[in-house]
């Protein structure tokens, strides 16, 4: 692979020291690492200065230096032989729940590996809520801390061993995540997110020594961390923000994160306008009894033949069915809807459904897969409940992309693309979200799931160092819209709450699916 | 006593979060900061930020807030209530045998208190040589680092204890040292210090966390290093050109550190030269047998009554003599000299000096001491190898002085103020120096001696933020200038060689002594 252009390796020369010129090896240095950037420099490390001396000479005075940025300054991350040697990043998405690490050839941009884990907070408790108020504890935020950071150097200890690489070759680390995981990786008091006017104790972390941290990697390393724009808007939407192309488009376009919270962005390389809400844990596969994240065995796919009644349903690397993740449920609901065995209330109708229909504990029941085609033996079932529940959350999905289009007076039609973001994102059949009307009907093609967006925006600044400006402007350009459950908002929502919607003009496609 | 105007503590009003204005609390910190200093600031350290949410609303959004700054930057060392408890600062005078630290109220500028202690990397070797030579092997120099770190901790206790606070309650540090002192201090890789081009690791260190070094202090405390300019003009020296005024002066004058090295710069508020040459043990006391440092039982001051050739002695408190120290040897050879004792070459007359001369192991003794009257029960006397040692320090001495001054073509006799620097130098009678030609005929009054002016540059650092810039704009306007031992200096060394010199006329006061 050729070298990266715009990588944040820099070749140095720097001319030798003589009587007549005696300015110290680390002035000389900065002076040279100046006039290539064209800018400051912020102060080099110790750490830097204490191998300097001898790696200079070594190296006839030609060194490679890493850098790093942040919204202030450049930064030296590190300096190595004027060789071939690898020199390492780590895009870190900093998820609640899984963490997943890149780690990239910083020379060429390649991926050499990577490695995710479960955020070993689960172990406090699976929702931000309960790590917050375990972090006020004395110790709290130490020990909460030191699960993330521990968890980061196990993840990085296989990923050196699967690059071949030494833990001392890694010099920059990418880290997106929400305000909360931020802080907690931080060390930072997130006590007054959660309290009104929920403030964070810092938006912009900066570039920040990987050894203050803790983080075994390289002594000099620097850990550059996302920025947020409040409790509510972290680091991992402006990553994800940072890979969709959002704020580099002319056409107006939206991003989603969908999950427990649906974080929206929507705008263009003028404007970005943001929100989030509570969609409710029935997206993520959270509530219903047969409900789970999505892994092997999950029922991540289902269709129907609405002439037949017969569904088809997929599982996650094929294997016999273990339960059903978000987008099978919303799969699932829609061709439920599309067959006529549920209504536009989402009530089960029991005439259409047939023997799939039974009462278990005085609530009606739809079997999916029956007990002797799962993988333990019992049905798997969704209930009137769940599917009430799915309808509320998706009300709710809706009514917050009603509320900021509207916002910015602009109708959802008028979209240009609408990029999914995460695992659960990436799964959604976007037919069947509109068929539920979770997500508005728009044309094929218009929808693009984005995968791991904070993962990629992080890995994208690893590759890149004229992306770093491009993330402050991101930053700068939100406005953050507080979600205020007000009439309006209740009058959205209630319209919301049918299948597709109470006003079907907003749903064409779905309308025509409904009459076959 | 009262705030100090310019002081590093400023209190600050933080306007409070809301709904409407949900900026961090570092964010917004940063900018009422940087709106009171008008100035950018570097990076709030990770651990002013988790303290800040909890301090900010215990005090109402009002704080004090610890500053520093270096040749970059404003930097934030700490953060504390609006209240008056006591904040402190330490000056360190870091020297290669005593390092002596002062403990400042940075409120007010109040000394708290002092204290000194033996360097103790002398344990390694007493000279510089030996400890960068040390540093060169497996683990010295994080050996030698952990020495001095070490010793200032215990300091610092000890100061803590004498001054009623704890060591979090300091916040800021300016240390002053030599270069290999300073670098010995910081961990850096001496190695370059003492081979051709004589290359130091670092010339600006500039503010540092004090954690990082190991120094137990508050732990967001910031240590301030002072520049050197190359490997012979360290830290040391431009913090006592800072003490002196000597860059303030519309008038041209000199300061000299007179020890093993002699360290000299002239200048006035435009210009400043500088240029450090040996000047020989003798000056210190480090030569004749009976010679020691300056302390308790060591002769200081000697004088003679010319008519009846009679010598007085004084002893550093008093007690019975032990030795003689610098000061005491220089008046011992004027004394000498001008009752006729040694003539000019400093040659001992026999006739002159009477039955106070003895022969020892083939060289001519003069007993200042007799076995009787000394506290160890043997004579105190000075060779003719002792003399025509300290002649060739005082010929050294006198011809850097020359020198530097016949660079910038002025005559030492339009100097307006001759500081001299150092403990020895506090001691020196400079009647006795003029009269042995080591320093020149200036009127009485144009000496003055300041005493130890690094611990007072690194302690006016802590009183005047104001100064900081003064330490940028000395070290670059340092035109160092290497002492080539060519041969217009020996000519000039040669002519210095004689009591007073050869040239008589240079000394017309010494003459009329002599005449006398």
């Amino acid at each position: 692979m050729p070298e990266l252009a715009n990588g944040w390796i820099k070749r140095i020369s720097v001319t030798p020291p003589s009587l007549k010129d005696n300015t110290a090896d680390a002035d000389r240095l900065e002076k040279a690492l100046e006039a290539v950037l064209n800018a400051e420099i912020a102060d080099i490390d110790l750490t830097i200065s204490g191998i300097l001396p001898e790696l200079l000479r070594r190296n006839n005075f030609n060194l490679r230096c890493i850098l790093f940025k942040d919204h202030k300054k450049w930064r030296l991350a590190g300096i190595t032989g004027d060789d071939d040697t690898i020199v390492a990043g780590l895009a870190v998405d900093l998820g609640t729940t899984t963490v997943v690490l890149r780690m990239l050839d910083l020379s060429t941009g390649r991926t050499m590996a990577e490695y995710s884990f479960g955020n070993p907070q689960i172990s406090i408790g699976p929702d931000i809520l309960t790590r917050i108020h375990f972090a006020e504890k004395e110790n709290g935020l130490k020990t909460i801390q030191g699960l993330i950071i521990d968890g980061i150097n196990r993840a990085i200890g296989e990923l050196c061993k699967s690059g071949g690489i030494n833990p001392s070759g890694i010099y920059l680390l990418s880290v997106a995540g929400n305000t909360a995981m931020t802080h907690l990786f931080l060390g930072l008091n997130p006590r007054f997110l959660i309290r009104e006017p929920y403030i964070p104790a810092t938006n912009r972390p900066g570039c920040l020594n990987a050894r203050e941290l803790g983080i075994n990697v390289n002594q000099s390393a620097k850990v550059f961390v996302f920025p947020n724009t409040g409790s509510y808007f972290g680091g991992d939407l402006i990553a994800g923000i940072l890979y969709s192309g959002l704020n580099r488009s002319e056409k107006t376009a939206i991003l989603v994160d969908v999950g427990t919270n649906a974080e929206v962005v929507l705008g263009n390389k003028n404007w970005l306008v943001a929100c989030a809400g509570a969609a409710g844990p029935a997206l993520e596969g959270g509530v219903t009894k047969m409900g789970m994240m999505a892994g092997p065995g999950a029922i991540d796919r289902v269709s129907v033949n609405p002439e037949t009644g017969l569904f088809s349903i997929h599982t996650i690397e094929n294997l016999p069915p273990r339960g059903i993740c978000g987008s099978g449920v919303i799969d699932l609901a829609a061709a439920l809807f599309v067959s006529g065995m549920i209504d536009i209330r989402g009530k089960f109708v029991p005439e259409a459904c047939k023997g799939r229909l039974r009462e278990k504990d005085g609530l009606k029941h739809f079997v999916l897969v029956p007990a002797d085609a799962s993988e333990q033996g019992n049905d798997l079932s969704i209930s009137q409940a769940d599917i009430d529940s799915l309808i509320r959350s998706k009300a709710a999905m809706y009514t917050i992309l009603e509320t900021i289009s509207s916002y910015v007076g602009i109708s959802l039609s008028e979209l240009s693309t609408f990029y999914v973001a995460g695992t659960f994102g990436s799964l959604i059949n976007p037919r069947s979200a509109i068929t539920i009307g979770m997500m508005p009907d728009l044309p094929e093609g218009t929808y693009r799931s984005i995968g791991n967006s904070s993962l990629e925006g992080a890995s994208m600044i690893l590759k890149d160092c004229r992306l770093m400006d491009e993330i402050d402007a991101i930053r700068n350009s939100i406005t953050y819209i507080e979600l205020n459950v007000n009439q309006d908002f209740m009058n959205r929502f209630s319209a919301a709450r049918f299948i597709p919607h109470t006003n079907l003009l907003l749903f064409p496609s779905v309308d025509s699916v409904a009459l076959v």
